[in-house]
């Protein structure tokens, strides 16, 4: 069956969002990422930079931030209110349009759908490492620690809203190694997993 | 580069054997699985049955079992001779010639060479129990339950000695879902992804 929808999660460093917008590009249709973020940014009211992190990090459980996140809105804490305007803006764009949508638990939100095709990137930590200090630049806090955190949130993130495990073969039908293949070699079998 | 060797793991019922075999009939290169077993078997005097079961499988914990598994074979238990022989057997085997090679870890224990593209095939429960009793026929425990069975002694099995996440996308270049993509759809995809 053709798919109509690619959900890409990624690891932090691993090209996956480069690869959802080129595999967007070749397909002609829209890759939401940032531009998810700004239309929930629009809807919610809440800030981008506070989406962009909260929308796929953990709920920390360090007490300062339960002080800022635990603020209710509709009886909801800001973090499950955003998961949920989250949840339904997915949800509207996959019944909308073909598209491909990066991270954000897109896979388990669409997994009652059958056009969807999901598709998880990761790379070995070296090659990450040299990545994204090529991209993002050098910071007080050494690569491999990034990388680490990154993972540790984002992993910690889709357990707690899924019950599933990130990174596991099994909820993904195509996961690649984007180290072995390129970022175009990724791209082509994407493109041909979802024909 | 080119991969030479192709190693694939594979969830019981997924289709992974078959998938394995035709990658290796179209690309005219040999494809060891039974063949590894009839080999080992040769070489070490160990029962042919034998090897199948416990070279993939656990060891066991029940105490009853290690009576047997426990005895001695040059200061080693049984499983950790045969997991030698076999690792002895497939390093050889990656040495000598291009091949697909089905199970037994063969990812892990080839680790260390840059010619190899490890695959891991799994499919949906309800699929995977469809095939096994197309394939193997009814038996008295029901298939829910035999998947589950086989599938748990291969992680358990695989943790033990690589220390890694069976099925974990990370030890892997390339996972695919043979309900998603059909048995032809993933030979397709592995011998590309091996080019």
């Amino acid at each position: 069956m053709k798919k109509r929808i690619i959900t890409i999660s990624r690891e932090f460093g691993s090209g996956g969002r480069t690869i959802g917008k080129q595999v967007a590009a070749q397909l002609g249709i829209p890759c939401y990422d940032k531009e998810l973020i700004e239309q929930l940014a629009d809807e919610t009211g809440l800030a981008k930079k506070y989406i962009e992190e909260q929308g796929e990090y953990a709920p920390s459980k360090h007490p300062f931030t339960y002080a800022f996140v635990g603020r209710s809105m509709n009886g909801m804490s800001i973090g499950d209110y955003l998961w949920n305007e989250q949840r339904r803006k997915i949800l509207e764009l996959a019944e909308r349009e073909s598209c491909v949508i990066v991270g954000r638990c897109a896979d388990y939100i669409l997994r009652e759908r059958d056009d969807v095709l999901n598709v998880f990137v990761h790379a070995p930590k070296a090659d990450r490492a040299k990545r994204i200090v090529e991209l993002y630049g050098e910071t007080d806090t050494e690569p491999f620690k990034r990388l680490q955190d990154k993972d540790k949130k984002r992993a910690v993130n889709y357990r707690y809203y899924t019950e599933q495990e990130w990174g596991c073969a099994r909820n993904y039908h195509l996961t690649l190694d984007s180290s072995a293949f390129g970022i175009e070699g990724c791209v082509e079998m994407i493109i041909r997993a979802a024909e």
